[in-house]
């Protein structure tokens, strides 16, 4: 996840850590995979959430916190295609805060996990400045689905809408109460579990999670397979409440949706025989609306359109 | 770890986390387990380690703050018996900390893990109020040793020797600078990882780290294999330094050796039949000194002596 204010800074720091040599593996790219003697693939991925970062205290229960916390973990193993086994939560809280508050956080990091059959599998409590939740989830797949995958002539796709977690962060920010569904999605998104599995045994060639917002993760994806991408933005599936949003700050509804982060939909390639009869398969077996919102090419970077012309947007550095 | 300042009230809070239910495993006891098909159990832990709770900034450079975290985290699979895999390390800084610093801490984490065969798999990089390091480790083990398995006319040992961290932690609190074999079990402990393994395969009922003070997981052993336990504070292994800053306060060295935390060293309880020879051969095999400091017997709760005569150590919270 990017969070509030953080961006670009942060991927060039990444990709120096990533860069550490021969010790060093994957470094938020991807999940971390271990082969199993059983042929399956052990899939882990970590994920820092904090308090100001990327959330403030005022908009979220501690249920919800921990919730989320989970949630975006979890949707890296969706984006991977594989299936959660359980999680662990570190947890650092400022001195004084109640009891309750923390088993609700740790009750809101169960019921996400146990939302997608998997468990809270251990932890740590510690005092810190600023509510602070490290979960580390662990799935198991019999194929994982990097990033790297996506090839000329794939279709891409998204799962479910997208822009209602921003609409709610915007509305926040403003001093306004969001929309209720705006506000459910920042809070308690629904991983992916279902629709990243189903797709992975569909021949999902490339996934991400978009929660980087739909334009850079897109760029992601195109960059770690060597690839271009297209993006119709006309195609966008666009949750409620996004366009009154949009239109307050005076851009397209799908500029606004992409552009944001905080969504925990999957972006997919999925060959070019993919077609309108499997999403309504993947929806009749998942629950998944599954769009298809451009396509892949031979080149580099992304490039959206509009309505037929070329459509810019800044990328998901936009709170930075 | 415990920390500078936290202590019981976090074992409270815990306690309640760890009692919610079906859907919460081991909160902090121990480490998760996750049966695997081949017969070996997938051990995890995670741990995190944040600047003024865990460290200060002044006394560690960016590589330590990395090793010590990771070395942390190491410490619950040596206590399991477990051979790492390797580890993720999800890291918060302050907006402006320098590039090299970062990657300098990713190095520091990744030559822990180096140091006991694993690798640094993948993790997370934020912004953060202070500097944060949530690592979560990855191990193997053929029989994982709980703290559960000790029984009455067990020995109790524990490997090298104690006190030097809090040494270093009580010069610096007190304004100067650690002796250097001080200051370097507290930036750069050494997780006890071969003998873990050793102990393991040598017929240890049970183990725990010992970084919240010996007393205080002497108890915490005790408590879960409802047993009691008596140590024999004369028979501790004193760390080098430790005589001079125990002087300081006028406590004996083995008291201030068991109360102060930061140590990783190992407590196991050993069948009755382990003797001197084992210890030898352990030493032979490992590097790590192995000492009997006391015994397991019916009952509840840790019992000290010091020369013949009952003492009594408050535990592991001083520094609350």
């Amino acid at each position: 996840m990017t969070g509030l204010g953080v961006g670009a800074e942060f991927d060039r720091i990444r990709a120096i850590a990533t860069a550490l040599g021969a010790d060093a593996g994957s470094f938020d790219d991807d999940c971390a995979l271990i082969p199993l003697p059983t042929g399956d693939t052990l899939v882990l991925s970590t994920d820092l959430s904090i308090e100001d970062v990327h959330f403030r205290r005022a908009w979220l229960t501690a249920g919800e916190i921990g919730w989320r916390a989970a949630a975006a973990a979890l949707s890296d193993l969706a984006a991977e295609g594989a299936e959660p086994v359980g999680l662990l939560a570190a947890v650092g809280v400022p001195a004084g805060v109640a009891e309750e508050d923390v088993t609700a956080l740790m009750r809101g990091a169960g019921d996400a996990a146990a939302s997608c059959g998997a468990a809270v599998l251990g932890g740590d409590l510690t005092r810190a400045p600023t509510w602070t939740v490290a979960v580390t989830v662990v799935g198991r797949a019999r194929s994982p689905v990097s990033r790297r995958g996506a090839i000329a002539g794939d279709g891409l796709w998204v799962t479910g809408a997208l822009g209602a977690a921003r609409a709610a962060l915007v509305a926040w920010e403003r001093g306004d109460a969001p929309l209720p569904d705006a506000r459910a999605a920042f809070a308690r998104p629904a991983p992916r579990i279902a629709a990243g599995c189903w797709l992975a045994a569909h021949g999902a060639r490339a996934m991400i999670d978009v929660s980087d917002g739909l334009a850079g993760d897109a760029g992601h994806l195109a960059a770690a397979s060597a690839v271009a991408v297209q993006i119709d933005l006309a195609q966008v599936p666009i949750a409620p409440g996004v366009d009154a949003e949009a239109a307050r700050l005076g851009v397209p509804s799908a500029a606004f949706a992409t552009a944001g982060g905080e969504d925990y939909e999957l972006l997919a390639a999925l060959p070019p025989g993919f077609d309108a009869a499997d999403a309504a398969a993947c929806h009749a077996a998942t629950g998944t609306v599954l769009t298809r919102i451009g396509a892949v090419s031979a080149g580099r970077g992304v490039r959206c359109e509009l309505h037929g012309r070329p459509y810019s947007l800044g990328g998901y550095d936009h709170f930075a």
